[in-house]
């Protein structure tokens, strides 16, 4: 087997954060989930935006975030993903472009929008997600290039693909041909309200079809119908290679097989969590592409969440390799 | 005279900031003047945003940033600018509408795309800026409504508005509408630079056609060709009735007839100096329409501008009005 370009290939929806700092009240006020993703249509998304105190643009889409941070800790990194051929798309591009990901997809001409996720942060931190999907809802099969996925020591999958119809297929395309290439599937479960969604879809991958497993401690308990973490571990040795449990503040918890490691998180003041979870991915995927231990797969993934949750927005705005320590 | 339903209608280029990180090195192998607002067209935009690091969209232009600071605190305010009918631009009337500015002006359609300015910011704070001003330069008299410019108790023109070649006009008419209704005309000098291309048309107009000045070191020195702050802030003094003038960390000075004012400025962490200048115009202007001492809007001044260099773009991100003890 010939060695990876890249060592990880991010497959996700394509999406432009839309980003303000909201009290409670205006989460009751909305009816929304706090902490949670939502799925809204374009009206609502209008009306939502309407209501917003004054908000500023970043790139964003939970794939395309730990496919940017993993690149600026030195990964080779490729996207797909669907953006529209508008400026928000071009915003996008521009920015995983910047830090170095190649990103070949087509943007979609003449159709919805850019997807947009209208994303309201609380005094504590926490970050309440309403996503409008716009044209990440005609990524299918079409756009899955086989190639691209045998050439990625890694394919990096978001549990959001489940939620747009084409997508699903798209994910299992690409995870076949990750397998018959030999390389590895990686899966984020990206939301416990995502996992509820799509439980069955989930459980069915992460039994024999998934490498290596990212969840919270919300997202794996959800997957496994259980009240406690311990018991959602074992249940994810049992089913995965590696997974790589994160709970905030009190760090990871890396399971693989009989080995067992747990990592610390990095301490970090907090302004705005959106991104933390995605970084986490990053980091540790970004270490164990380049070969290392799981121990500093997770320390890596803990400097890259700490690096995103002091500033409003996804992506670290300080150069991350020499938070690094690399 | 009856009074006026606002007290505060801002004029200005309506512009999209797009805010990224850069080293000094940035600076020097794109020729930039560091500190300094170049104006550059289309294709440069282009090429410039496609060597940017990835970057953050928020709103900007600068009376439309003094504008949302002062509604922030309470001052009521309208605004005249031009976007384009586009998504930047449906994303600045958005955010200055959020935070309760009037904001009447009709998209441009089918022209040139909503303005957008390039902030490269160093890691010492300071901004550097190059600005694509699109649908701007459509900005003209037929823009200016007599009516709303009569019923605001200040009209607050950015001397940026001289550098579309149709503004300058606009400018005009709002000043003597504002005027012949009995009001005040505010200039803000923006940027040494801009200063330099358009010194002689600021003679004439600060000598007599203006009520209140603004200008930090760099501009009032450059408008009276001195090196002397001391003896550029005379000048001042003799042109117009009121003048501020902003000196960054050693706080303004206020000249009104006999009368002299120092304010000390409010110490705060520097990430991103822009907007600075139009966050101190703002609380300046929100409590002398208020009524209050000049000591009083000086302070409100620099309570603005500490609260907008704390992080990445011109408008504060927490509540003003308790920042200020209001």
């Amino acid at each position: 087997m010939r060695a990876p370009t890249y060592d990880i290939l991010g497959i996700g929806n394509a999406i432009v954060d839309v980003v303000a700092p909201v009290d409670e009240a205006f989460l009751s006020r909305h009816a929304m989930h706090k902490g949670a993703m939502a799925l809204i249509d374009a009206g609502t998304a209008d009306r939502l935006y309407a209501a917003m105190p004054p908000a500023s643009e970043t790139s964003g889409g939970s794939a395309a975030n730990t496919c940017a941070v993993a690149a600026m800790l030195g990964a080779r990194v490729a996207y797909i993903g669907k953006v529209a051929d508008d400026q928000l798309g071009q915003v996008f591009r521009h920015d995983i472009a910047a830090v170095g990901v190649h990103f070949p997809s087509l943007a979609l001409q003449g159709g919805a929008p850019t997807a947009r996720c209208l994303i309201m942060v609380t005094p504590d931190g926490q970050r309440t997600m309403n996503t409008y999907l716009g044209a990440c809802v005609t990524l299918g099969t079409a756009d899955i290039d086989a190639e691209l996925v045998g050439d990625a020591a890694v394919t990096y999958l978001e549990g959001y693909l489940f939620d747009p119809p084409e997508a699903q297929a798209a994910f299992r395309a690409a995870a076949d041909a990750a397998h018959q290439a030999g390389r590895k599937v990686a899966l984020s479960l990206s939301d416990s309200f995502c996992v509820h969604r799509h439980r069955a879809a989930f459980r069915d991958l992460v039994d024999g079809h998934i490498d290596i497993l990212f969840a919270n401690e919300a997202e794996i308990t959800a997957l496994y119908e259980t009240n406690s973490f311990a018991e959602a571990a074992a249940w994810a040795r049992r089913d995965v290679g590696l997974a790589a449990l994160t709970r905030s503040e009190a760090g990871s918890l890396i399971v693989a097989g009989g080995e067992t490691v747990e990592v610390a998180a990095v301490a970090a003041p907090v302004i705005d969590t959106t991104g933390a979870g995605d970084a986490y991915a990053a980091g540790f995927l970004a270490g164990l592409t380049a070969g290392k231990p799981f121990v500093e797969c997770g320390r890596l993934g803990s400097v890259a969440a700490a690096a995103v949750i002091g500033h409003y927005g996804a992506r670290p705005q300080a150069d991350l390799r020499r938070l690094a320590g690399l």
